[in-house]
Parts: structure tokens; C-alpha cells; sequence
């Protein structure tokens, strides 16, 4: 079952069931008006669901052209958002950049931050920035929205809390990320709204894609049209969603609709930009420059800019994005 | 006008309005059914919610006897919870406790970091802690609740962005301060749960103790019905409440219905516990055995423990405490 949000009048915009095509979607207003409303009711809410997608995509009900341009974030806003470290390629690759303290490679606990979920950007709208000058950067992520979760859950508990899935451009203003982590109070500046994907889909939907509580599909990572990376995300993945999610519960339950980043996708490799077609490359900006930095001595990849295009997505087996893209311009605050 | 949130099966309980003296109250519900929807609404909502308030108070409408034992934090869940850090002696007594690396004070620009908002604790649900040896401590602080803030604001637009105000506590596990803070990512496990009072009010209804963007009031912490404290939250905020909105929207805009932490209320002075009744002390333990390691070579208040009880109110000039009392037992996960 695939479901996105349109946009509205109401910061929580508009619940629409997608059909498997992602052609045509409905309104779901009958059973939820908005995801979080679903959420809290999923028990419910989701057979529900699943019936009016399957009417949908049996021609039964005609529904309205799905348009990803009239999206907004699958959570327009959410109550929690959590942003896990996943991937131990990226961690060694940027630790230096971060000015991070871990001595030793995070490898036995995920690290992860609260992030914040009072006002994520749609797939398509543009990315502001203060000024031009921050370095900014998008991290191509793979996400998970859960249901409730008890405090100190098990990994079978966490993996069936996950109730859908989509990726997400955590995007970093990277001259900002070393000021707030030598403050000691963690990322805040550094990491404006993050963008979501239209589409948000159900684990079981997504087929072999989904399994290990990882998904395996490439997020592709285009700037300005050309390919800076498909990284595999289910490859190098040390910590997957049920690790996340035991680890964020630790010292407290999480509530229905909480977002778990699984940290930026990273493959190891010993690439550097360019990358030809079938490269793997890299999800952010900051990996692509270290790289360059080890084998050119000096980074050559610049940062996004005003004006830049940032285009993202997952790509399915037959080509195609899967969650929809998320496609963004970069622009300056009035 | 005063506003609580009533529990009820729904997961953002139920908006009423309460009487000036705190014993009745009202169901906003024609008006807004929980405290969020009055927020995203507010020029419509708040005047609405004003007359009911009046309506109350003259006697007009009989309405319900307020119990605060009945109410769910105002906002039961949040789109963000910022705790910013305004009182430098605060900062002064921990920072050794919290391997922070800030060489010096920083009072040029306030820390806040990014705190959980997705299921806040009632003013009198007990505190659930995963283990009894995590050095619980309690964190008396004076909140806020914005309107809509645009990205980079000024000073007045700020502070006209300050819908109503409230005392927390901000629940805080010492021994997962420093993991927290060494793992480079900021508070997360060390940083369960936070507790808000039962009322939240308008700064205009607080008269002269709201004035310059701060609560001049004394908040008073009781442990086991042991005064620990009573420092003036209107002393030694460095930063106002503006400085704080200003800060936390240096590189995003806040959505309504934020909330901004003022920090642990902290007086400057050279107390031990116990204190006198009319004694300034402390508003977290930290602080009271920072003081005592300085002054007998050793910490001797111990931090909180399972069955202890932990009472924490603002308190008006009458004696009485202006937004309700948090008043909890700590309890050990099941």
C-alpha cells in the first residue's frame, strides 16, 4: 500500500491512498483526513486502507491523477523525528569533517540525535538558506515511520512496530555542524527542515526490497542532472531499523507516527567523483569531498549553492523511483 | 486566561478553560478539542477561548470543578520541545558534571538543543525510569509555547510569538549525560520524558511576574516535602525567552505550537542544602552537590531515587501555585 499527502489548506494536509502505479490516488478522508490521524489509529485505519487501494487499483474506484508536484511530506509535521547512524562507511568518512569526539568507530551502538519535525519541506519545494555561505549539504536517507513502542522493546517488537517506509534528504548546512557539536549540546543549526520523498509505502508492500528490516534498493543522488551516486541501501547497513528503533527506545517509549532515519546511505568504495553510470558514488556531498581530499589532497566536489538542483530517489528493478522523487532547488531567504 | 488540557482516550486529550482561581473549568471543544488546534488557529481561536474565559469567571457558565489530577501535560504531544539554557550559573555549577567542552561561559550566544516532544509526561503520572542507578534528576524550568516564527526573526517579532507560558520539568538521567554529550550527537537517552504543570496561561494574564520576556516568580522544588528550592526565575536569565526564539530560528522557521525551555532556573549564590524557608537553593540536584563537592569536598544530596516523590510549582504572590503542581513519584519500568 503506497500513501502521500497533498498539500492543503491544513498544516496536515490530505491523506490519499496511491495507486500501486503511483498514477492515480483517493482520498482517504473517510477513514483518516491525515497520516498521523492513521496512524494513531492503525489497528483500524490500516485494513481500511488497504481495502480502498486495492479497489483503486482494480479500476473499481476511479480516483484523480497522482501529481508528486502537489505532495507535501507524507508527515507534513511529526512528533518525533530520529536520526540514526546506520552506516559505519559514512561515520569514517566524515568523522573528521565533524569534529566528533568517538575515538573508536561507533560500531556496537548506533549514535543518533533528535532531529527536528515541526515543519518539513515537501518533495518539491525549494530548499532556503539564511545565507549562501554554510556549506550546505543533502544526506540521501532511508526512513521509517513506526507505530507506538515501548520503552526497552525487543528487536521482534521493534521490527513489527515499523509501520511504513520512504527516504528523506536530511539536509546539513555542514559549516554549522562542527559549532554545534563543540557546543556539547549536538546538531541544532546544522540541520534545518528535513525533505521527504511523496510516497510512503508499507513494508510488506515493497516485496524482497524490504527484508533484514532493511530496504535494498539504490538512492539515487543527481545534482544539477548529474549523478553523484546510487548507493545501495541495504548494503552496509551495520545497524538495521530494529537496532535503530531498540537503541532509540533505550530510556523511553516512542509514539505512533515517530520518524527513524537509518543515517546517510554509504556503500565503501574507492571512488571519487565523477562516477560513471553504473558507479555506486555517494549520497552526500561531504563523503564525495573526503574522498577527493585522500586521493587529490585537496577537496574538489563544492557544496550546494543557491540555484543549485538537488534530485533524489529510490530506484526501483524497473527503473523507477519508488517513493517518487524529491526535487529540489536551492534558494536564499528573502 | 488559563488553559489545561484534560485526559481522555484521545491521544491530544481534551482543551478546557479554567477559571482565574483554578477551580472550575470548561470544554473548549466548540472551539478547539485540543490545545494544538487552538494554536494553528490562534486569531480565531484565542479570542473565543478569552470570552469563555470571562464567561467562566463572571459566573455565566457554571462549568465543571478543575482536579488537577485530571490533566494530561497542555500539550500531551508536541511538534518540537527546544530547551535553550538562559541561566549562566546554571551552566556555571554543571558543566564540569557535564564534560561539556566550552572552554568558556557561553554567554554570547545561548546552547539549546533538541529535545523528545512526541508523549510528555501528566503533572502527576510517576516517572519511569528503566533502572534505579542512572542518577535521575529533576530540572525546574520555565517554558514557553510559540506561534508561527519565521527564520531569522527579530527581538520583537519574537517575543509577540510568545502565546502562553508554563513551568516543566526536564527529566534528566546524570550518568547518560556525558555518554550523550562524548558521543558528539548531543541529549538523547539521558533526556526521557519531560513533565509540564497543568496550566499554561497567557502572558498578559500573569500581570507584573510576566514583564522583559521572563517569569518573575520563584519557582519552589520539593523532594520527599524537603524544600531543595526556590530561586526566581525573573534572576539571572541571561537570555530572555526572545533571545532564545531568535536563536533556536537561526537557520529554520518554528511552527506553531513549539515550545521553548528557559533552562534550569538558577540564582547565583554560595547555599547548601538544606535551606532555610526562605533560602534561594536549587532547582535541579546537580546544581545543590556541585555546590556541596565546593564546599565539603564531596556531594552528599543524592540524586533521585524509586519512591521518591518530586513536587515542583511556580508560586504566585498569594502563596499559591500559579500553573499547578508536577507533583510525581519516580517508579521503576515494569
Amino acid at each position: 500500500m503506497k500513501l502521500a499527502t497533498l498539500r492543503s489548506s491544513r498544516p496536515d494536509g490530505q491523506l490519499v491512498v496511491v495507486s500501486d502505479d503511483a498514477t492515480r490516488c483517493v482520498s482517504a478522508g473517510r477513514i483518516a483526513p491525515y497520516l498521523q490521524g492513521a496512524l494513531d489509529d492503525w489497528e483500524a485505519a490500516a485494513p481500511a486502507l488497504e481495502d480502498l487501494a486495492a479497489q483503486l487499483d482494480a479500476g473499481a474506484i476511479a480516483g484523480q491523477p497522482f501529481d508528486p508536484a502537489m505532495t507535501h511530506a507524507p508527515l507534513p509535521r511529526a512528533y518525533q523525528w530520529i536520526d540514526g547512524s546506520g552506516y559505519l562507511s559514512h561515520l569514517e568518512r566524515v568523522r573528521s569533517l565533524k569534529g566528533s569526539k568517538d575515538a573508536e568507530l561507533q560500531s556496537v551502538r548506533p549514535l543518533m540525535y533528535q532531529g527536528a519535525s515541526d515543519s518539513f519541506s515537501a518533495p518539491t519545494a525549494p530548499i532556503v538558506v539564511p545565507s549562501d555561505d554554510l556549506a550546505l549539504d543533502s544526506e540521501a536517507e532511508v526512513v521509517v515511520i513506526t507505530g507506538p513502542v515501548p520503552m526497552r522493546p525487543s528487536r521482534e517488537t521493534a521490527s513489527a512496530a515499523i509501520r511504513l517506509v520512504t527516504v528523506c534528504n536530511d539536509v546539513s548546512l555542514r559549516k554549522l555542524v562542527l559549532d554545534d557539536l563543540q557546543n556539547g549540546f549536538g546538531f541544532f543549526h546544522a540541520k534545518p527542515a528535513t525533505t521527504f520523498a511523496p510516497i510512503v509505502q508499507t513494508p510488506e508492500s515493497l516485496g524482497s526490497a524490504w527484508r533484514d528490516n532493511r530496504l535494498h534498493l539504490p538512492v539515487r543522488v543527481e545534482v544539477n542532472g548529474t549523478l553523484y551516486g546510487q548507493p545501495n541501501a541495504g548494503v552496509g547497513m551495520h545497524f538495521d531499523f530494529a537496532d535503530l528503533i531498540v537503541e532509540a527506545a533505550r530510556t523511553r517509549k516512542l509514539a505512533a507516527g515517530t520518524i527513524i532515519g537509518g543515517g546517510t546511505i554509504s556503500n565503501p568504495h574507492d571512488e571519487t567523483l565523477p562516477i560513471k553510470r553504473d558507479g555506486i558514488g555517494f549520497a552526500c556531498i561531504a563523503e564525495a569531498r573526503t574522498a577527493e581530499k585522500a586521493k587529490y589532497g585537496r577537496a574538489r566536489t563544492p557544496f550546494l549553492k543557491v540555484g543549485d538542483r538537488i534530485a533524489i530517489g529510490a530506484i526501483g528493478e524497473d527503473g523507477r523511483s519508488v517513493f517518487g522523487q524529491m526535487d529540489q532547488n536551492v534558494e536564499l531567504l528573502d
